[in-house]
């Protein structure tokens, strides 16, 4: 018994540099739209990440084990390619606010641009993550601010064990 | 050999009076991305419409003869119970603009409020459809703009029509 | 001992056809950073309302038993020639979304223009409420959804009573 | 000596229901790029205007006298139709934010659609009228709110003519 | 006779480099609407500031010595726990166009989640100031450009006198 | 026979690192409208550009030679200061979308204070190129992505001769 021909395989591209409650909620709504759900994580967007690529897949994977048809991956380069590489046929991003909007609508018309045979969903998160966002999360976490609530358990237990490492003697 | 279990049905609500190219072009990525979509077309939207229900049904499927997972049909009430009646688990809504993007967002938020069981994707539509609804389709029309190249041929035909008739003595 | 001189009235304007927990969530707020706010029902806002003037200060009122500084009131003509009457100098504006944000600007920017005395200011309603309005209330209620968790009980008790009239040989 | 070959003549098209300072500053603006601008009056805009339209082309008139490439005309249809007869190329538009961006760029499509050598060009008044607009105009003088400095004399001269004529036993 | 209980007090966050008209228009109004309004200046906020965070509180004090509930004082960190350090309840913001008010939305979502108790509340600069931030302020005088009407003559003096000082040979 | 005297001269400001179809547009549709667009290439505004300054000069040239009334040229310091220099009244600016529309009137808002004579029209690209600008096509480029049809020839074959001359030994 396998999985059946032309299953819908999506993609929901990203750094996930942290992972917040508000991927979660948009990954759990794509796991119900698809057959398959892959979280693809951009490993060279930044210079300074916060987790490595490997930690941010582990987190990941870890909050979805009861999800059996979502995964996590890495890639570079465009996601187009990476998507045709996997067989997957839809984007899915998720749209918060018009900053969100404008910035996601250029790139799904770069992205059929560059392979018309891959279409963009958009997909809105519950309201409670409207504000909720990586960049957002390092900035509190930095300034001291707590952001339970905001990101997985494994999230916050990995910054904790983090800083005990980085304050060491 | 049937439709599989759990087969993914859509439902692209709206007034469709009249159908679009802009609404085709949304019908048919839809068409690729779920088992089945329905059409359905909002019976008691507007005093005055420009083409009865049954008409606007008509010019849906004759746009659809080809593509055997897009239905029509006719509703009225809330799209959710409409969609929940249907076996429907996807609202389907095209993007277009900013204006757009927060009257659907709002919509979104509260068809989940109504049955958080239905999900909204947002579809963008090819960039040649951007400025075209059919209000604005109508307004031109009224002025003695042509629509060709904006509406399928089966909608500017039946105006052709309609207008031999109303200025018949 | 009475009130303290000076002290800061704020006006919240609007129809409240019907109040909202939006509204209430606003006002609540307001009534934290204002010695006195006063609800104000634009009286002549609609043609056909769903409640009376009288039922929505009625309404208002028994939803702020507890808090003594929010006021009910009807008002017509320009707010701000209201507010001055009132003794207010701050006028309260909610913002859910753009839409929202360009016409309360332009207003605001209006109403400085007639009273640069009077100061508006807006404040951002809990995130669950980013989605309900007066009009869409009416739209749901109309179309037979539920509004419960959206509107204060008192709203929806009326509205069953006013359905049972209507409904009587 | 006359009007140089390939003179660029634009339009200006609106209600003018009533014209408003904001109006005026871009139509000043117009007529310093383009070798005549007319300020084209839709007679068929509203049920119940304020003004009628020759007394819109007169208040407009009266406010150009001293700039001889600002011309008034009314005019019905559409309006690539109308510049096309008059010769001109260029449709002129004010922009104040993103509600009247949003919708315009709709028309400039449309509009490039209906009639590809016609350009719409986009102009922003000064900052003191962002909030200025016909509608709202009517909106305050209803309410009895004072318009000066936000229309030009003559409108409100007319304005108080029109409320004296009414108000006679 | 001191400072009544429970007097609201408003921080007005930011980095002031350098203060413009625009802020000293927002912080006038706050002072009209609050008991005491601190200038709180963020002395964090970037690598390379035009002025230090001594001049910035310097310049502010001077331009509200007749204003004597402003204050001007420096914190980092969050600034909801500067602001309940200071027993202030109230955040006060500038809107002044569509791409501050989604950032300052999203902000004051996580103000909230932050700490509850303390409220944003967004103010409207005078129209003239609609297009002038610090960032703006600085590129332009980089480049060589006019700034008067823009900033306190004492951010142009000190600017005047800073290079006078880096040309000094 | 020679220029006409108020030849209105437009200014067409900025980094053009590349010079895309987009831009080609704008700068038709500003040739057909005014006397003389000249198309200036910021010299300063990038650490690291893909072309030399020279070269964007050389490209915009080769695609105008047969379009006498277009003209490229550097310039650094404020565009306003540049404009004047060259006699030019009018500056044009392509809109995309919200974003770049909210930028574009805070700057043309600037521009306008530093020197009023010189107005800022926006004109509006073929929906083709809405999603296409030099960023996005430096980031589809370094990621390996076709970028035929969103720029002109000589832009793509400058940069296949620039990977061999990189990877050369």
């Amino acid at each position: 018994m396998g999985e059946r021909a032309n299953a819908r395989i999506a993609v929901f591209p990203g750094s996930f540099d942290p992972l917040t409650n508000g991927h979660i909620d948009i990954i759990q709504r794509g796991a119900k739209l698809f057959d398959r759900i892959i979280v693809a994580v951009l490993t060279n967007a930044s210079k300074t990440p916060l987790f490595t690529v490997d930690e941010r897949l582990a987190i990941i994977r870890e909050n979805f084990q009861q999800t059996p048809n979502v995964e996590a991956d890495g890639f570079d380069g465009l996601v187009v390619d990476y998507a045709r590489r996997k067989g997957a046929t839809v984007l899915v991003r998720g749209l918060r606010g018009i900053s969100d909007f404008e910035y996601e609508l250029q790139m799904a018309m770069m992205n059929r641009h560059l392979d018309a045979a891959i279409e963009t969903v958009f997909m809105m998160p519950a309201e409670q993550y409207t504000y909720v966002s990586s960049r957002l999360i390092k900035e509190v976490m930095t300034l001291g601010g707590s952001i339970t609530g905001l990101v997985p358990p494994g999230v916050e237990k990995r910054l904790v064990d983090k800083k005990k490492g980085t304050s060491r003697p």
